[in-house]
């Protein structure tokens, strides 16, 4: 079966992708607001991973609220929540089957079974998240002995997530200070292959 | 690593043992109380799905807890979730990670957030639930392609579960009405294979 996984060449999709490619016939899928090119450094892990890989171009409405709703929030919680749940509407008039690469831990994004449930009946698909039995521990040694990844601030590593475009549509409409306040200093990691 | 993954010779578990094979070290373990042999039937299930197997047994006082709270609902939910939470703890004590086959859509056995991090942080493992993230439907595809199966009434499918002895400590206790009092009729399965 034909599985379209939300990918951002971050550790969790990645390793997602592992786990599934046995079962599906997986395609790792990057949703985008058409604001930056870094969907392509998706496109450069998912190559180092051997998978197929389509860039999906998501509408300029949902950056917009997306980006209001950070810079009204002060944190990026709920607008990256909206994105990743337009993202899995698009893959799922696609693809038989439709991932992503929440885990168990994760405070956002987050698939409620509600949500879930809901994805399935209105498209009539499965919705896979293979990570969301697996805890914080148990991913950092898969990671470790199944991928290669660098690591650094947000700022320095350039990957396919949401957040990229959304920091660049708020800089453009807020300025720097905007993005600051409103993403707090994290470790990104993108995954350059596996090993 | 080593995994345990506690195994009852159904589709859920078996299909858990063949997502956590490419990453994991798997033994299948299956959790009895001496009560009847049919822990056996495990075993046989675990040899044709080409998994190393050992059987452990739980003590009486836990069988006998849960066939009382059992016989006292009049369903079967809580007292199998006690069972499931005590092997859960035997095999911690034994793995450097522990799994097991709950799912998505699973009401019983369940293990919550809570109680996960609760056994990672008490034994120093990680716990592993692959079908957490896998709804119905997925599962039965997988299921279908993936291994062979043999299904009846539950008083027909012998398998490893802990429903059997359950049953045969509430019909011990309090006679055969008491049992059919508290298990509703319905269809179990036993894997007898891949294909």
């Amino acid at each position: 079966m034909e599985c379209g996984l939300l990918f951002s060449a971050g550790k969790d999709s990645s390793l997602s992708a592992l786990l599934l490619e046995e079962f599906y016939d997986v395609t790792l899928v990057t949703a985008h607001f058409g604001i930056t090119d870094d969907w392509k450094y998706a496109r450069e892990a998912a190559e180092s991973l051997g998978f197929d890989f389509v860039s999906v171009e998501l509408d300029a409405e949902t950056a917009d609220a997306a980006a209001e709703r950070i810079h009204e929030d002060g944190f990026p919680r709920a607008g990256i929540q909206q994105v990743h749940e337009a993202a899995l509407e698009v893959v799922a008039a696609e693809y038989d089957v439709i991932a992503d690469g929440t885990r168990r831990d994760d405070r956002v994004p987050t698939v409620s079974r509600a949500v879930a449930q809901s994805l399935e009946d209105r498209h009539g698909v499965d919705y896979v998240a293979p990570l969301s039995g697996f805890g914080r521990g148990a991913i950092d040694d898969l990671v470790e002995s199944h991928l290669t990844v660098e690591s650094g601030p947000s700022e320095t590593i350039q990957k396919g997530d949401y957040e990229t475009e959304l920091r660049e549509r708020i800089r453009s409409r807020w300025g720097q200070t905007a993005v600051e306040d409103a993403f707090p200093d994290h470790e990104q990691t993108r995954v350059t292959g596996r090993g």
